[in-house]
């Protein structure tokens, strides 16, 4: 049995989610609460010393992390419908939009980065909001001029069907919209998410579909 | 021709270099000054809306960015010596070795990052190293973990050749090594990195050994 330990709001277990629905894998869910900070206990440290979400267990025991490596792990073992395209170069792009939100704008934004801001910096609400507003600016300017002017972009972030791209760009998208983030300047990005949001497998990932939504 | 545009001290140019290296292929450097702020200017935007390196192009003026969708590509392309293992589940373990280094730490610790702090947040030295040593000790600890306790890790992070998994590492001990971090407490980490720096492919990526060394 595949079982997946996540949280309803961690982007990162979302973006699992999604490829899971997509693939139409069936799933057991295993809730880490992040915030009674469950993942860093030693229960939860003993099967990831990351102390992360998500991770996914799979049929022999074997216990995968990191949400992009488990993406391409099913990808692999299912590759139907596939989430990256065949050439080695667009592949490439799906991968760079794919990392552009997880190495550049999902890491700076994270529950424990924030926890760190306000307790160790001690940041006020305005400065910790100003923070996030900036990555999520920096980020997005980046992705919807490539999504305007690269060739390869459709009606989702590469050609007419979900790829690993949107499925880090949605759950980034609502955790931007969580922190109120004004989104106007990205007409392409919003009509992209619009796309997915019209899909059952990224409506039955969102968090609000989960079973410790709250 | 394949042309790298990145930067002697930039940790994601330096694991292009390496994967290069590895791969035996030959490439041309175009530097960008990262302190001087060339990422930033219009005339790198045009080729990278991101304003990062590294950036590969490639024989058709194709530029792919993103070091991970990069080593990918090259994975793909040039299949030997491989970067990646051929098990699914092997893959995937490689795979977030590498992601834990460069989603989970990288990200926090860039140049652009601790200008922020400097800048906006108005942090003292002490503060900013505090912030950087914070970041490797969480990565690092977890990492480390992983490497002692899994199967698949060998003279390197998994078996006993340099996967994409060392690719990440060696930079990132690198840029702990620059900000003085203390790792006596990783001898698994420090062992693995010992024998990347033995091999050339590593040794003719590093820094120092670039045309732009200062």
């Amino acid at each position: 049995m595949t079982t997946l330990y996540g949280y309803f709001r961690s982007s990162a277990a979302y973006r699992v989610r999604i490829a899971l629905n997509l693939k139409g894998l069936e799933y057991d869910q295993a809730l880490v609460n992040l915030v009674m900070g469950e993942q860093r206990g030693d229960a939860f440290r003993a099967l990831n010393p990351q102390g992360l979400v998500p991770l996914l267990s799979i049929d022999d025991g074997t216990h995968l992390t990191q949400s992009l490596a488990i993406c391409e792990y099913l990808e692999e073992r299912y590759p139907e419908p596939p989430l990256l395209p065949i050439d080695p170069a667009e592949r490439a792009r799906v991968r760079a939009l794919a990392q552009l939100v997880a190495c550049e704008i999902h890491p700076l934004n994270n529950l424990r980065i924030l926890k760190y801001l306000v307790h160790e910096l001690k940041l006020d609400d305005d400065a910790k909001l100003a923070w996030y507003r900036h990555w999520i600016t920096e980020g997005f300017d980046a992705l919807e001029a490539m999504l305007s002017r690269e060739a390869g972009s459709g009606d989702f972030c590469h050609g007419d069907a979900p790829t690993l791209a949107d499925i880090c760009l949605v759950p980034q998208v609502y955790n931007a919209e969580r922190f109120e983030c004004d989104l106007s300047a990205y007409p392409r990005i919003r009509r992209i998410v619009a796309n997915c949001h019209a899909q059952e497998a990224f409506q039955q990932a969102a968090p609000g579909a989960q079973p410790d939504a709250s």
